[in-house]
């Protein structure tokens, strides 16, 4: 099927167009095309690059181009191919059809970090957005709803996005009183829950008129359970924006927060964990975070600092945000801070067999962008050790270009001198896991995320030498 | 009734000895005097300085020594006036007769903030911390159980306090092996739960042994409601020390964080209040913090210092706690941007009559210490602006030497050109105080907590200018 054959279908229905077929756009699209309310025929649009070229015929041959445990990716896209709703391609004129945008699109920010992880210096290149949002301005209806769900520096809506819309409708002789531009960001996390995280949970909306917030606001009712989860109105596209930059900025801040104490925990002594789980009974405290190996994802390592750029530059020419720039230079060394506790081991790293148990970022999922692991991998790496890495979640790391082998039994054998957890897989706790290790002869045991329970801990510390990254006390 | 007198009626039953009848002792001694279990002789002891005589005289006459709004303060007190189980006196030799010592001192950081209030320099002096310990020391049997609930820089009980009893023990010639020291820090909170936050509420101990801590959890399961609020044990005291810094400095972290975002909402024209009430709809940010004047009270603006003092000095040789300092140096500074805030209006501040509504650092509570008002006021002061303070909980603000009148319709005048409302006080959000504004003529009203409904502003702004810190729509 091409484009005009597809579109001839739906002429008597509204269609969805969503830009960027990412980890969000490609499971908005599936969401869309299963619309609590309303019956759309829904495009996605990627760019005619190479990836973008795959991520397009995958789509249009069933293959969801991302890894995902949530079934219900699977039963959405049965669904939308049965009703034939779904089409993906490479052209840019398929923005002429859309009644609304979807504008799912990266923004991503330049870090330069030094030796130590350490954040030297950031920058934010608005120009791909730009390009973006031009191809849209040069192809829409005058009527259309363009709504962004991409994390941008607070402004971006206001300053970047409205102008350029209105210019290219007044280039084309078009007129700017009818188009919408909303934003409404996601909150969309890969993993068991992945179409939920969209199709069931809250959303902050706004327009940058009311025309536009109204139109928002009807069209996200067709595809979110707003009765479960009602939407928030906020006043303007400014305050969306920085409310999903202050969300993650905050998360990342409160991680920071505790890198610092958990060295403080085990320079005193003590188990940073019990006192944690102590604190976390009073409810003003109960999202204290836990010591760990790093942060990763794609949004709490950068979201910070598109907030302090938009300080400096878009909202007006004032001072960093000092504080969430910090909690992002402390997070990025925290791979650092784990590969110095394995330096201060007795140990020989130079000629140690090391095996990582977890590339992704996150337990009991397959995401690697930006994984503190692959950090501690390069430091290990440097230091000349031989690291083997499992995950269950990935087949091939990416950025590494590393196959990994999936059957964790080949990964557990006597060779290895330090098994180091570095990512929460479910797996990796399960007491079988637990007795090969056991019954391995490793120098150390490194749990990096405190994921092993103290019993576990307990019977391994009988053969082996066991540590915990922010417990002083083992 | 003098000292040996009363020692003399509870021969056979034990002795608690309060060491510092602050705002944690005083109450602490009433919670001891009406133990849920067990049947105690409880003797407060203070300085013989002024202030500790006054306190000293006040308690032995039937006087709370601090303004309460908690029922249970009168009630808790007279029941022990019936009792006749609860003495107060200056004499160290009451330590003499104690089974149970509980330190509530103060340990104070030596803060030096230049006229910005931004943090240039702090020190913590133990010299007054050891004194005691040692008027402990030289006075107490060699078995009795030392249970100190001030908040120290982790590794005090170990480091300082253990060697110092030890010592003065072995100078009189005791032995040191049945003494018991243990740390279990409160949760205190001058207010309506002023004894609810003792004896109804979570619970975190630990001893410098097993011995130890076992005497300190069988005590404190006679006086706190344990089957409700369970103890929680950690290994040893520097944990328990760590936790109690721990979670102040998080919160005064948690604050710091929205000062930041607070002024940069404002630059984006956009209202804070709602975003954080939209972000906080997830569990996981149920506790972000809302923007304000400052923080006070005597634990958020000193703990993370300590923290950081420990790391420096005690617990190793190493860096200091930097973001945790770092909190601490925004938000002394706090108060200087709500000053700079009011600069920024088109008024002319130092021919202004200003009403600070509210000069306590909490909502319905009487409590001065470290108040961010009083840096207001001083910034306010210096201006030239004529000040006039209203707090329905203070009669008399220390720090500043003022007589407050109580009646807020005298405060409420057409001489007022500025209205600040600076406390969370009830009265202040009252209807009837906002139609008392709203019928006056000043030039601005600046709501710098948040305290104000929409509706409230809505109906005042229809007559007035009102502002609101951290809401840049308005």
């Amino acid at each position: 099927m091409n484009l005009t054959d597809y579109i001839k279908k739906f002429e008597k229905k509204e269609i969805i167009v969503i830009q960027g077929l990412g980890f969000v756009g490609s499971a908005m699209s599936l969401v869309c095309a299963n619309a609590i309310k309303g019956d759309y025929g829904v495009i996605g649009v990627d760019l005619p690059n190479a990836q973008g070229k795959k991520i397009v015929n995958d789509l249009n041959n069933g293959i969801f181009p991302f890894k995902s445990e949530d079934p219900k990716i699977v039963s959405f896209f049965q669904k939308s191919i049965n009703k034939k709703n779904f089409f993906a391609t490479t052209e840019k004129k398929a923005f002429q059809y859309a009644d609304v945008i979807i504008v799912d699109i990266n923004l991503d920010v330049i870090k330069k970090n030094d030796s130590s992880g350490a954040l030297n210096n950031y920058d934010v290149d608005i120009s791909p957005l730009k390009k973006a949002i031009k191809s849209i301005g040069d192809e829409c209806k005058e009527d259309v709803l363009v709504l962004v769900e991409t994390t941008v520096p607070p402004g971006t809506c206001k300053e970047v996005i409205k102008p350029i819309l209105y210019n290219c409708l007044i280039e084309r002789k078009l007129s700017t009183k009818n188009i919408r531009i909303g934003h409404s960001y996601e909150r969309v996390m890969p993993g068991p829950d992945y179409i939920d995280s969209i199709q069931n949970y809250y959303r902050v909306y706004s327009g940058i008129n009311k025309d536009s917030a109204n139109a928002v606001e009807i069209f996200l009712k067709t595809i979110i359970s707003t009765d479960k989860y009602p939407l928030t109105r906020l006043g303007n596209t400014n305050s969306t924006e920085m409310a999903k930059v202050l969300e993650n900025s905050y998360r990342a801040m409160n991680i920071a927060f505790m890198v610092e104490w958990s060295r403080f925990a085990e320079e005193a002594g003590v188990d940073l964990y019990n006192i944690v789980k102590a604190i976390r009974m009073r409810s003003t405290h109960s999202n204290m975070m836990y010591p760990g190996i790093g942060v990763g994802g794609y949004c709490l390592t950068k979201d910070a600092l598109l907030a302090s750029w938009s300080r400096q530059n878009l909202i007006g020419k004032n001072d960093p945000l000092l504080l969430s720039e910090k909690a992002i230079n402390i997070n990025d060394q925290m791979p650092r801070f784990t590969f110095e506790f394995l330096q201060k081991q007795d140990l020989n790293l130079s000629n140690s067999n090391v095996l990582l148990l977890g590339v992704s970022y996150r337990g009991d999922v397959g995401d690697t962008r930006s994984t503190p692991v692959e950090n501690l991998y390069n430091y290990l790496i440097e230091e000349g050790a031989s690291i083997s890495c499992h995950d269950p979640y990935i087949n091939y790391w990416d950025e590494k270009s590393i196959e990994i082998i999936q059957d964790l039994s080949t990964h557990l054998n006597d060779t290895m001198d330090i098994i180091i957890i570095s990512t929460g897989h479910s797996i990796y706790k399960d007491d079988k896991t637990v007795d090969k290790i056991f019954n391995l002869e490793p120098l150390l045991i490194f749990d990096t995320i405190g994921h092993l329970s103290n019993k576990q801990i307990n019977r391994l510390k009988k053969k082996h030498t066991v540590k915990v990254l922010g417990r002083g006390d083992i």
